[in-house]
């Protein structure tokens, strides 16, 4: 049975992810689960984020769920490098999965999209580009100052990427993928990335292809986010990108994500897009939603196809069955989704 | 009397730059106007983009009108690098001005966005950052191929574009700046920009600031962009986001830029945000407005702020009284902002 590491983290994270739990209990029964305490609170009692023996330890699971860390406490930036980059550097987790749908039940801000007509997945690239920490400055604090940041792309890294965003199309409906970039003035990357993408599209005949400039994504995210199925993209525009589409979905409160190494050599991580909302901490009132989502990638990953299915089923018959005037009840939402998941 | 040099271009650009031509001689009479044959006809005709002659030549003005550059018979990138970009880099452009209003009769594809809530300026980097052309590759066409991309920022460049976002809220009526980089990831140019906003901002303490990263950022010009007045960023964010606050107000087609030298040493540049539309371009039927309104930019530019503010009222009343069913003819709509803004 599949052994997890559940990172609950800071804010309504203990929260949501207690319930992503008690579904996956639900419909998986004796999946193993460790906690791991990690986020603001061990942050400031040992000044710690990622001791190298949890990281070791964690190495040692199928996969882990994450809530949320965060907290106006903590400095800027600590949390998210020493612990969400470095997980997916050390981890290789090169597979940074965003599924955006438009659920029945939910409101876009977009008045003429209507619910089931979005349905795209970005694949980001989660282990290079600007990401990769390479960039420094010189005369820092002076009139002279310069800083640098440095976009690396290798062959093997971008290839790899666009591989998975084939396959997962050959496994979807609409069978496309397309490719953003920035070809136009990012002419060494883009043209690595464009290359690439037309040897892996040359293998697959039977799913269609397009590019687009970055800009013109986000823009098309905007006024025809029914255009896309599979997306695949750089790091940074894929930050950028995901948050566009998880906003014309009904807001990053839905929105769930995976950072994941398909070839399984280490652990693979899941987590809701949404931060720890340190306001609503502790009150009950958090959409768990997110975070079950989360757990059903998870699920899917290591090879629960079924019983993720379900889970994504039940999430939408609770999506479609809220009523805007009745507030979210955290423990509720995830009674409800799990008797739904089980059948 | 202004000097203006015309670069009308490919496709629809020369039909739209006529009409803003047409509403500036109409309402400051004595413009000179000098054309200049650039794009896709010149670069088939004579493999030339921008010879440094023409270029010598454009720098002798005070302005720089452009309708549009680029053709499906031109390689992607040719005309973009070597005409706008050049361009930018050579005059030193180092505005770039992206104002996004939604304009009365104009429908924003939000549903809960209003004529008149939304009215921003995207103060974007124009000469430095991921636009510096700073990258290589090795080992092209192998399996150990790498690319990189380097992202150039100086606090000469940083400060001097901060500087003229906070000129810009000065003058306006909710002067706030919205800052948006990518801090928690992009370090080195992060600690920079922020550190010379502060001290930019410290100097006006009647101009209300935020920051916000550029995912965050590009999610809230989504789910309201009614919060932004000023926004200054680097150049590639800028070239993202202003996209978007095209999309949110009404499309590209309605869009207008300028390419600004501040100091007033090298030629600023206006011109649409749209493409050559080579679709539709001769029949008489491309919307001019976003040209009129790159025009009023210039003359605003020029000092002659009173006669753009009557050209951008015109284009106001030319919108609020369109009709859906009624198809644009571009020299009418000319007509009638050069009537209207006559006065
Ligand atoms: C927290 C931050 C480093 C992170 C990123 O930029 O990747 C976040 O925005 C995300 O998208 O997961
Ligand atoms: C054509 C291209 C080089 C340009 C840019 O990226 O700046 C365009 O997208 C723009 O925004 O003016």
């Amino acid at each position: 049975m599949a052994r997890i590491a559940v990172v609950a983290g800071d804010g309504i994270g203990p929260e949501v992810v207690g319930e992503a739990r008690k579904v996956v209990d639900a419909v998986l029964p004796g999946v193993e689960v460790t906690e791991y305490d990690l986020g603001a609170a061990r942050y400031h009692r040992t000044g710690e984020v990622l001791p190298d023996s949890v990281l070791a330890e964690l190495a040692g699971h199928d996969a882990i769920l994450l809530g949320a860390v965060g907290d106006p406490t903590v400095p800027p930036g600590v949390l998210e490098r020493g612990l969400l980059l470095k997980l997916r550097f050390a981890f290789d987790q090169y597979v940074n999965l965003r599924p955006s749908r438009l659920w029945p039940g939910v409101a876009s801000p977009l008045a003429a999209v209507k619910p089931g007509e979005v349905d795209l997945v970005v694949v980001r690239e989660g282990t290079e580009g600007l990401y990769a920490g390479a960039g420094g400055s010189l005369h820092r604090g002076t009139p002279a100052e310069i800083a640098t940041e440095e976009s690396l792309n290798t062959r093997h890294g971008v290839e790899r990427v666009i591989r998975d965003a084939f396959a997962r199309a050959a496994r979807r409906e609409r069978r496309k993928v397309t490719l953003v970039h920035k070809t136009n003035v990012l002419t060494h990357a883009g043209s690595l990335w464009s290359r690439t993408f037309e040897v892996v599209a040359a293998e697959h005949p039977d799913i269609a292809t397009e590019y687009q400039h970055v800009d013109a994504a986000a823009m098309f995210l905007v006024t025809q986010p029914q255009r896309y199925d599979v997306v695949v993209t750089d790091n940074l525009f894929g930050d950028i990108l995901t948050d566009i589409a998880a906003a014309v979905t009904g807001g990053i409160g839905l929105a769930a994500s995976g950072s994941i190494n398909p070839d399984g050599t280490y652990p693979s991580m899941f987590e809701p897009v949404h931060g720890s909302a340190p306001d609503i901490a502790g009150r009950g009132v958090a959409d768990p939603v997110a975070a079950v989502l989360s757990a059903a990638l998870l699920l899917d990953q290591l090879g629960h196809a079924d019983v993720a299915a379900r889970i994504t089923a039940a999430v939408s018959a609770e999506l479609a069955a809220r009523s805007p005037e009745v507030a979210v009840r955290t423990a509720e939402v995830g009674d409800r989704i799990a008797a739904q998941a089980v059948g």
